[in-house]
């Protein structure tokens, strides 16, 4: 059995990562830290895991949890784990960040988007990018894994395959994407109270997203060029999900048809990769990991629109971080993550 | 492995129904009968399905289905299992029905709440109400089961300890229900529009809802006297769950830690129910099999108050079919059904 | 004109106050007063006033705006109105609270049931309820007035007529009440988050909830005769409106008829409430001073149970504020308020 | 007092319509039509009208109707309005067409994307495209006006400052628009039942929207020059707004202020533009006439976005109608047209 622990585990995402663990046939949960909620069951604070997870929260002693667990995941706001890891902890243990702290892999940029300093700047080479449909090998080696972005996971599957074949310009790549309110995390704030998004659909930090980098590094370490993007999040009143609404500029005019076997080329292999003839939307990838892509053409503008659909917390956050730790454990990926999205 | 053919899959509660059973590990589906999308995909109806259950939809013809079929699910509107039944088809298989026909045991009543005819008179004595927490026994041996209504499963449990011990009066029983809009089922009105329930909340078929007869008679079962209820559901603004809120007069002044034993006493071994101490609220029981209660006592008035929360499509249908199918099969009443709620 | 100032403006209630108040054709608002967000302009905390009402908001100075305004609004927690209103204030200028202050005559219920001191027990007999359907002559009259709770207008609204004609068991009376997320105000708390409280239903604060004696004292006052109810609210993820699901014991089996010519005789020429033969919805009454009541009997158990939707922003707050100083300032009642609801 | 009649009043726009003509003091309503429920009455169907506009629903007969009426609006599909006006119609009043057979000026265009044959050919030329902001001399004196479609007016008034000063490239316009669900209006379709789009998000009608066309020639004759866009829609689990998120492509570097000088030279004097420097959101806009508006620049990419926000069914359908009504009848284009945004 992996002994695994979670620090950050009341937050959304490690509320969803308990579930899955919880449910893992390999993976034993011997630590649930909790800032704000130490001392308290776990289970309070999720009623859902009443019966199932009664688990007490921990404080936080990352050194102490790197001894008896062989993986962390750390689901922390950024800029905490930068100065937590470090050669000691992951002597010890796997660690698994779902936080943006060695995503990308120059500090200067990181501290210029997060405003804060980081502090692992040794580990920024180390860590390997945990996107699997573009990363498998890596992730099977390393120690450390930075987990995707949500908004970065969604873009970066609907894009890759173009940019890498070398057939859109890329610097005209439009990223317009919606997001459900969960991806606002679970901290007060008067943005996210019900009543102040419930019927209404709003854009935010216009240009200035922090995933904008993240989704440019990682496109150009799979095609090998500079790319630029243009990329808008948005607020939708609905819990989970995110829909990104891509539109690329080919450097011919294809057929849509020759369009769709490269992305049949990259993905067909890909456990969570459905490739749909008709719109992809957020409901059917509900709990789940998968990342639903449909691929269309305007006749007339020649442009190509690409539409990718997931649930953030599952293939945008926890559940991805579980199919990392199948990878670096050498379980099957599927491993305990084969649900059918909730519907109705 | 148990053959398993749900007829009428492509209502709401057969494609739960369709969930549950593609990872039941017993259990094999060998037919999915839709009248009015036979002939495509059950994946392109519900695309949560796709590379899941890619099956094609057949038209219905029970007698066939009851020939390679060891249990039937039927997922009908009320009216048409009475007349489908026979002893031909128990002689071949089991039957779980979803719908309503089987419950109440008096034609009469049945008519008069129903409107229509009823066809299978000769099966109301043998069919057993599939309440596992209060009819495991004869769950176990039964070879027609008339799974709860939805409204019913809520209040019955509520209700039930109380009315055994004989501590309530059985005519000053008042059930406030509200349901999400799931409970309306899949069919074309415009009352289920989303501009028409969205940011809206009513009552509903006041003072003439076809659970009332339902939950009277099996009440009356249980604590053998006459019961007498008001009950008035609600239409509310989300898709699952249903809260029914209790109000029952005692007939002297209890301690709420008494009135809390009794429920102990009779639920402390069934796996689906939590008693809480908080409020029950619907959001902890989504996409689970369990029924939330909570007890509380108003020392101004004396009275009671229950509050129970239950997926209106898990507890309240498929999630109980399969409990019942479970049972009748001879295997843990939990197995497929030990799903943790999704929550956020 | 009336010179008007609202302190607590930028909460729920005093902005929609201020909305009310902008378009009344009598009304010149002087001072809008916020604690949290004085120095900044009003519509750039609630930017649908952009163009509108401009005006900087405020700290509060109760005495000097009590020297230019006729009228003072307070939207305010509870506790702090007793200890801001006094004789001097009331010399100066009429003051409508919306808070719950003024609302109970009794200084220890007060105290019970709010656990805070209350500052101005000589005024509790002056201030009269603010309910304009049954205490009209007396809010003519007034120099203060105590505008009624959101629960409270929905409930007595309701139940009054019968219990005033002395046809109902006055400690039988059952009240399920539900309110969008709106009535929980903009404070910051985890439970008004958009992901707590969408998608499911709970019932709060049960057999405690604040407005229960005031709804007892009103009913009380208006029937001559003790009262006690069962008062439940429950918490619906919509924004706005009140449903209160009122359910009656007769003292003897009436006809409904008759019951509902009951209703006509209090309410036939009172422009704000209207009497429905169907069930009644909030959204026929949002955004709008209506208060909705439907009335059913169920003729198995000679239960009445009445329905009563209002919004609660509305009818039960700031649009009720308005009626009552459109009444203490000798105008048309409706003055301001004829909305038609909003829908879709 | 101008008479006015709705064609098609039972859609949610002919409702809001009768709500905005209500309560305008230079109006009367002789005449509402519904094919659906005439013989009912009005306040029947939409019960937030019970009191205020109780007339029973007419048959149409459109002559008879032009008789009475000095203004006739048609809240009708497609394809209808284009067999009905006539000569002899527009000698006895004045048409506003909601729907779309009048916006476009080419009979071919309509029906290869409205896949229907247009019956009104040589009304083409003469009615005039209901835009305010863009077309206010035209409307004044037109007999026949075209009310917009509710995307075109956002994307419309989003871009048309940008590309009649001729600073982009008027065939890199990317509009990605997001509607709440009455955009779909009243009819029964599967996909608009509420379980079906509440929690989730999809686009639709990608490249193919009919409202293409339109935004094209009208954003082309206000430039001058052929213009191409990518137009997609996406459905949102909302009532009611549309926001049009438009990416644009300069055709040199501008400074973000010189860019917003434009917005303010075309629209500092129009009523219902407002320009924000804040993120647009349709919260602000709903229950009302304006066009919320927000350009921001990436400085990494040279591109400019704009945001703008409406309700759809105001300045999107009914509002703009009754706009155009006001400007057709020499009044004040703000009349009746001066709400505040319902909030929260």
């Amino acid at each position: 059995m992996i002994k695994a622990a979670i620090i950050g585990a009341t937050g959304y995402s490690g509320a969803v990562l308990a579930a899955i663990l919880a449910h893992h046939k390999n993976v034993e949960i011997v630590s649930l830290v909790s800032k704000s909620y130490c001392g308290q069951l776990f289970s309070d604070i999720y009623k859902n895991f009443k019966g199932v997870l009664d688990i007490e929260l921990e404080t936080e002693n990352i050194e102490e949890i790197s001894k008896k667990a062989d993986v962390i995941f750390l689901a922390l706001p950024h800029g905490i784990a930068s100065a937590k890891i470090n050669e000691d902890i992951l002597n010890n243990t796997k660690v698994i960040d779902l936080g943006a702290d060695f995503r990308l892999n120059n500090k200067e940029t990181y501290e210029k988007w997060y405003k804060t300093e980081h502090f692992g700047q040794n580990l920024l080479n180390e860590a390997v990018y945990g996107l699997p449909e573009w990363n498998f090998e890596k992730i099977k080696h390393a120690r450390l894994v930075a987990n995707p972005g949500c908004y970065a996971t969604a873009s970066i599957l609907a894009v890759a395959p173009l940019l890498k074949e070398g057939i859109i310009y890329p610097d005209e790549i439009i990223i317009d994407a919606k997001s459900g309110v969960t991806g606002a995390g679970r901290g007060l704030n008067i943005d996210t109270l019900f009543c102040e998004c419930n019927e209404t659909i709003k854009p935010y930090k216009v240009a200035s997203h922090r995933h904008t980098p993240e989704i440019e590094q990682i496109l150009g370490d799979i095609s090998k060029q500079n790319v630029l993007i243009n990329f808008t999040p948005h607020l939708i009143p609905m819990n989970r999900g995110i829909l990104a609404s891509v539109y690329l500029k080919p450097n011919k005019d294809f057929e849509l048809n020759d369009i769709k076997e490269i992305y049949k080329k990259y993905y067909k292999d890909k456990p969570f990769i459905r490739l749909l003839d008709e719109e992809a939307q957020t409901r059917w990838t509900k709990g789940t990991n998968y990342c639903d892509i449909s691929i269309f053409k305007d006749t007339r503008t020649k442009r190509i629109m690409v539409f990718s659909a997931i649930d953030n917390l599952y293939k945008g956050a926890s559940g991805q971080a579980v199919q990392n730790m199948n990878i670096m454990f050498n379980l099957n990926e599927k491993t305990a993550l084969q649900n059918i999205a909730i519907f109705p």
